[in-house]
């Protein structure tokens, strides 16, 4: 074991460097976070597709429970049970356009992860970085539990647990717990616990700050610790579901399902469950007593508890949704919590926005009307009137305005365009409109996969690293 | 599918290209044989070990349900449910000695298999063919149902079921069923069902053959069908038992075994079963309610049932034993089927060696008293007389002698000596001798294996192939 060992300082040591302005040692946010145990005790596993482009690379390195699809390279690196998903990275010869750039892709982009610990984290979309087109990187950096890296190349960084860095390019940040990013670039800061930051230079910017107290209820990280609060309780509950579907090799669905849906086989998918047509339910989601309406998703780390969602909602990576019904196209955003109850249930109307990082968690039954944006700390239906704008009344914004904790500058009508075409976006890409022929998304390319495990040394000096693996198709 | 349908005709093509003189046609004894959906069902695996060379490649091949330890190349091959181990493999540095030469390995070995189809195959030890030091290749070749390709490159054969190739170069044969040949070299020649053959040129030479119409009732080979008879039937009731065991990917032994012994994961091992220090039994082994003495090993495709060995016994590939005591040292070899009863137990003395591919089928109590050789077909006691001989009045034998329809011609003494000399380096292989830090083998070294599974493209045009992978240290 003595080589992983001097993996994990070597690459403490190199975030170290990355970090020394601002100066940040994550030596006690990593070393002993994760029991040596644990890093040896679970299967790696890649996705072989007919529809997706295939080359890993994996090379000194341990990938304890982590995921792989499409195309990715992993070298010096520490992966405990991430998913790293290549299912949308950009292809040769595609154009990519940027600020009135159109920039032809001379290669497939690959994923590159390198001196980097990630831990349950999610890597998905594709690089939005102009100057690292054919490479989404990752470099330098440690992430904690359920941490989001969503099109954002990662240099040199410190990512908080239940983070999500959106189309982002971090150099040399620290990033806070339940922190919410999308800036387009950022180096050398450090962004406090739980703030929601949406920027786009020139023409809007939004955002928010959990109340710390409030927030370390939910989440909190110290030193020499793993995190805590609620979210980490509610995940770790259910931990034991997904040994059961991890122990088997195949897994035969005990669930009919409707035409152009796919329940991954790593899902959980617990009774009374209605899965309808073109739903599409991601490995690491766990649904339960739930109506999936037609074109509805379900991405990785997400929990739909007895909940009823009407039809092409999105859930984002990591939403938990409990004792709710969202009506039509409601859009629940990264590692948004919302959490109602039998006596306390929550209603969303439809076509409305769920910030990322908001926390509905209800001590009364709620509703939030139709077409709305809801963000930040909902506690009552009081609480609705200070966390949520109409999309009409914020798209008709034009400089500042703020509303309780949340503040805004810029062009309202840019904002919300901008969000709803990005949710129209998501769910063609997840096949939501298939027709069986026309339309066709994740929900229908994912229908067969061929999963292969790999395992690390289990004895010696090497004990814990994965030997050298390359596969293309 | 198309590629695979592709392949299948590629590899018949290249085998009778091969077979041209003697005239022959695989085409019918292999189109059709496994069940295209057989081969799209079962992982295949592959253990790295701290003490194993490790060096993969696999290329435009199906590998179906089949393993791999070692150094081993795989292209446009067709291996279903095949053993391909690696671990007696030569190395670097390593003397290799014939007839005088002494040759040094300028390279680790590798097996190199390519245009082939391998059914149920074993493939192990390394190849003694002195041309081809580094390589141990399999080419242009069809191998049926449980055949032993040991330490014998094969190129341009066909192989019929439960035929056994050990320490022989063969070029364009045709290899009858249940054919044993340790010969060193054999060029265009077709052998006939049931031969068994050890011939070392100049100083000695044992033949026998099975009658044919009693050989058919055990196993039997008909263009278009897959093979049939009492060892097909034998092995298919057990098949069930192995579906467990696969299904899952990490398993944990529900026995407490004994200091130096090694159960391998993929062995069904059902109750009431002692195993004692220094036992080595492989993956695909079968043991029930038997009694395996200290450094007793049971071997790929091994059955043993309701029998005591005493220790120190060898167990050599595909061998059965059912309702037999066996002594001290007692050696089974290759795909012999040794069937006792309740009230007809087999009962074989210490030292003595049942030769490769002899067929025990027991009507009465049967004694096959110590120091023996044992071959041939025994059904009672009498038969022992015609299919045995002691050891010593065989190291006497100079010239010719005959007995039953066994006939033996040469040096007696350079044969037992032989055969003792091998059982004793298999003993000291398999590590029975090991008292924990010395004498070392494969029970001691097999014990932490990890396990890694690959499966084929489950979709499209390559659907049943798998992606290019390569692996190393």
């Amino acid at each position: 074991m003595e080589r992983l060992h001097e993996l994990l300082e070597r690459i403490i040591q190199r975030v170290n460097i990355n970090l020394r302005e601002p100066m940040f040692d994550v030596g006690p946010y990593v070393r002993g976070l994760i029991p040596w145990q644990q890093l040896i005790k679970f299967y790696a596993f890649y996705g072989i597709t007919p529809h997706h482009p295939l080359n890993f690379h994996f090379c000194r390195s341990n990938l304890s429970g982590s995921y792989f699809l499409g195309k990715c390279h992993v070298s010096d690196a520490i992966l405990y049970k991430s998913d790293i998903r290549g299912d949308e990275l950009k292809r040769k010869g595609d154009i990519f356009q940027f600020e009135g750039f159109e920039i032809p892709l001379h290669d497939d982009e690959t994923i590159r992860i390198k001196d980097s610990y990630l831990i349950k984290t999610l890597v998905h979309s594709n690089s939005h970085d102009p100057e690292n087109l054919e490479d989404f990187i990752i470099q330098n950096t440690v992430s904690a539990h359920y941490t989001n890296i969503h099109g954002s190349d990662v240099e040199g960084c410190f990512l908080g647990p239940f983070s999500t860095v959106d189309l982002t390019t971090l150099h040399d940040c620290v990033i806070g717990e339940y922190v919410y990013l999308q800036v387009r670039e950022l180096a050398h800061r450090q962004i406090p616990a739980g703030t929601v930051w949406v920027s786009n230079p020139d023409r809007f910017d939004f955002s928010f700050r959990h109340d710390p107290e409030n927030l370390k209820k939910y989440i909190r990280l110290e030193r020499g610790a793993p995190p805590d609060g609620i979210f980490m309780t509610f995940v770790d509950q259910r931990k034991g579901e997904f040994q059961r579907i991890f122990d088997v090799v195949n897994l035969k669905s005990p669930f009919a399902f409707a035409q152009g849906s796919s329940l991954n086989r790593y899902a959980v998918i617990k009774p009374k469950t209605q899965i309808s047509q073109n739903v599409l339910v991601a490995q690491r989601a766990y649904i339960e007593n739930t109506w999936m309406g037609s074109g509805a998703n379900a991405q990785e780390n997400c929990y739909i508890l007895h909940s009823r969602l009407h039809g092409n909602n999105v859930t984002a990576h990591g939403a938990k949704i409990i004792h709710a019904e969202l009506e039509n196209k409601v859009f629940v955003g990264f590692n948004s919590f919302l959490q109602g109850a039998v006596d306390a249930p929550l209603h969303i109307g439809e076509k409305s926005i769920v910030m990322p990082h908001t926390i509905v968690d209800l001590a009364e039954p709620v509703h939030i009307p139709a077409e709305h944006l809801v963000w930040g700390f909902v506690r009552t239906q009081k609480d609705v009137v200070e966390n949520s704008i109409a999309l009409n009344e914020l798209a008709a914004i034009s400089g500042y305005f703020e509303r309780g904790a949340m503040r805004f500058q810029g062009d309202g009508r840019l904002f919300v365009d901008g969000f709803k075409s990005r949710i129209e976006h998501i769910l063609e890409a997840n096949g939501a409109y298939c027709d069986g022929t026309t339309q066709i998304g994740h929900a229908q390319r994912s229908q067969n996969i061929s999963f292969n495990l790999m395992q690390p040394y289990a004895d010696g000096e090497l004990k814990g690293l994965y030997p050298t693996i390359a596969i293309h198709s």
